[in-house]
């Protein structure tokens, strides 16, 4: 089913959808035999409403597949995650909230030591403070390239996001970490013959750091990994007719929003609450709403299974808030699974609920894995959740005579 | 899996096959948590057939996606709705029994009113009578067109059903109906080359039409949209090697099964004991019977849940006679849903039931949407259910050695 197809079956209606994402949602037990992190938790509003909601699991790109957080996100909006690539470079541009336009090249940038023969001794030069290398940043952000911007951002410790912005850029680019020491950086180098202008850029601006930086041992150099431009998307807009909202704190997601056409809503702060006080307070503007929440893989990711089901917990406490808005459309989901006893995202498939009046409920009191394997949603792919969302906002036209 | 390498496992058998197909049979609850129109219904005969089956639920198109009766009917045909289309012209020719052949180009006909300045005030002449309506469409039949031949068949009111007939025709053409009023009707255009000459064949019906309309007010214009022709499909001998016979009241649906190659069997009435009549009458001559229900899906589509109930109740009272034959694979199915209280098609996955010799039984004695879910068919695409008919027809070979 190509996306042309679906577009032209789509008509205007006034309905609400709320897709309410909680990170890494789907878990494992701690010991075989015992409960998840969203079983154990107490739960008491989204068991009720999964009763009379529709139940399932998603798988977010493929069986076996462990996605990051691009792919997962992508999948959740219905747009094929093998088919659009968000790279490296543009996640790490994106993750501090840099918006990242057309004309831009992003990369993963990172301080390394060198020695006097110019080989790696070290890949994250002593893993400086970020106050070190923010400092060395504003430095390297001085250095001037013809006809091109460019912007620099800190991340943490060694790392940091380079942007480049001129028209033409190319992403075809080789990388300059070797990803071992004992070596010089390579040198970067054009995959096509239409990123050789991008090549030259890049290595002047490497040149330019390496004269920069001589004497911040241990930060003297730079490497530049995950060259990548955003791809094109077609926008929520276009691909549904919905005016879609995006609530998330951190940037990474915000982008991701952006990058399908949502308009990121302000936050006062980066709490719960916060995130639901941008929810009610927009709830005139929009009619799809896309709420993050991001505690719960932050604690699947640290390993800590109590954390994460305290953080289910909290979104719990807190839905009822959310149905008092009485969306048409209601979707609990994540984008991958980030089991505690993993410590990392991983390929499971994640719980998902639908609500709307017109779902067949399921009578399933409890929202949880193993309550959604006995779900009529079954076990489906991720960017299936957008079409029967959308059917059960009214949205869909009948296909065919 | 392409048609081809299907084809070529194809094996022949003398085993009968009946697919019975309750249109519009899916439903919904009247109020959350109740039950639907097949769960409501006292179905004795189905459900103890249930037992000794795989139950399931059918996707016809897509999830999400609501199909109107020609992909519904494609589906459950094991045609690929989304390759297969049958455009609304053609549809409007097989609802009135027309024959369409492959040399026909059909269109979607309507009566409008036109002022003095030939702009439309009424898109449908003011819902002129049937019998008026048909008067006028005499008329309109007189019409000679160079090298081609016209049919034309009244539908209800204002509508008709426009077939065109010459070699050669294309269906690559605009419409004449601007959809709006105070506006002139459209001016019908070729929308590639190759449409050229129907075009011209078209616009000189479109201006005898209105000569001879003149007089007429409120009927005093014709509007023409929904231009198709047929497509070219596979038989069922050519695809599964059967000898299909096709059991329905209405033209829709007789037209599609004489589209994939089923032979219309003659009713003597239009009830449902007539159509059982015909099953029985027919039965040593094919080896696969198409027996169609309408009702279930009229009342679904009037908002009429009790009616639609009874509908069902009728056909479980038949039932027993079909069991009487002793098919070797019994299909019950429906070609989409069409809950009540939606008064309309719509996408919700569709109650299956697959019986032979050869089934796993479920063990469920019951037939409705919450069983079937139950079931080990789990939820499938519709096109899949032809293959399973056949393998439990006997008439597939093993693939590969």
């Amino acid at each position: 089913m190509d996306a042309n197809f679906f577009k032209h079956l789509i008509v205007p209606a006034t309905t609400k959808i709320v897709m309410l994402v909680m990170d890494g949602l789907g878990g494992l037990p701690l010991q075989p035999g015992g409960k998840t992190e969203l079983e154990t938790a107490h739960t008491p509003n989204l068991d009720s409403l999964a009763e009379r909601s529709s139940l399932g699991l998603s798988i977010p790109v493929a069986p076996g597949i462990t996605p990051g957080s691009g792919p997962g996100h992508l999948a959740l909006f219905g747009y094929d995650p093998l088919r659009y690539e968000i790279g490296r470079g543009a996640m790490e541009a994106l993750g501090v909230d840099f918006e990242l336009g057309p004309d831009d090249l992003a990369a993963r940038g990172n301080f390394c030591t060198i020695d006097a023969d110019g080989c790696i001794s070290d890949r994250r030069a002593g893993r400086l403070s970020t106050e070190l290398s923010t400092q060395l940043l504003q430095k390297l952000a001085q250095i001037t390239l013809p006809g091109a911007e460019l912007f620099i951002r800190p991340v943490k410790e060694h790392r940091f996001a380079f942007i480049l912005r001129a028209p033409g850029l190319a992403d075809a680019l080789s990388e300059t970490d070797p990803q071992k020491t004992a070596v010089p950086p390579l040198r970067l180098l054009a995959l096509d013959p239409y990123a050789e202008k991008t090549a030259l850029l890049v290595n002047q601006f490497l040149a330019q750091a390496q004269l920069i930086l001589a004497g911040c041992h241990p930060a003297n150099m730079v490497l530049l990994r995950g060259f990548a431009k955003l791809p094109v998307l077609p926008t929520f807009y276009e691909k549904y007719g919905l005016h879609p909202a995006a609530i998330a704190v951190n940037g990474m997601y915000r982008g991701v929003a952006r990058l399908v056409g949502m308009q990121v809503l302000p936050l006062s702060g980066s709490s719960l609450q916060d995130e639901f006080d941008a929810l009610h307070a927009n709830w005139q503007d929009f009619d799809f709403f896309y709420l993050h929440v991001k505690k719960t893989d932050t604690y699947g990711e640290l390993g800590d299974f109590t954390g994460k089901v305290m953080a289910i917990e909290e979104v719990d406490a807190m839905f009822p808030s959310l149905l008092a808005l009485h969306p048409d459309v209601t979707i609990v989901c994540g984008d991958h699974s980030s089991p505690a006893v993993l410590r990392s995202h991983s390929w499971h498939p994640v719980p998902l609920l639908l609500f709307s009046r017109y779902v067949r409920p399921d009578g399933i009191s409890e929202f949880g894995e193993s309550a959604c394997r006995q779900g009529s949603l079954g076990t489906l792919p991720a960017v299936q959740i957008m079409p029967l969302a959308l059917a059960n906002a009214m949205r869909i036209a009948k296909y065919g005579a």
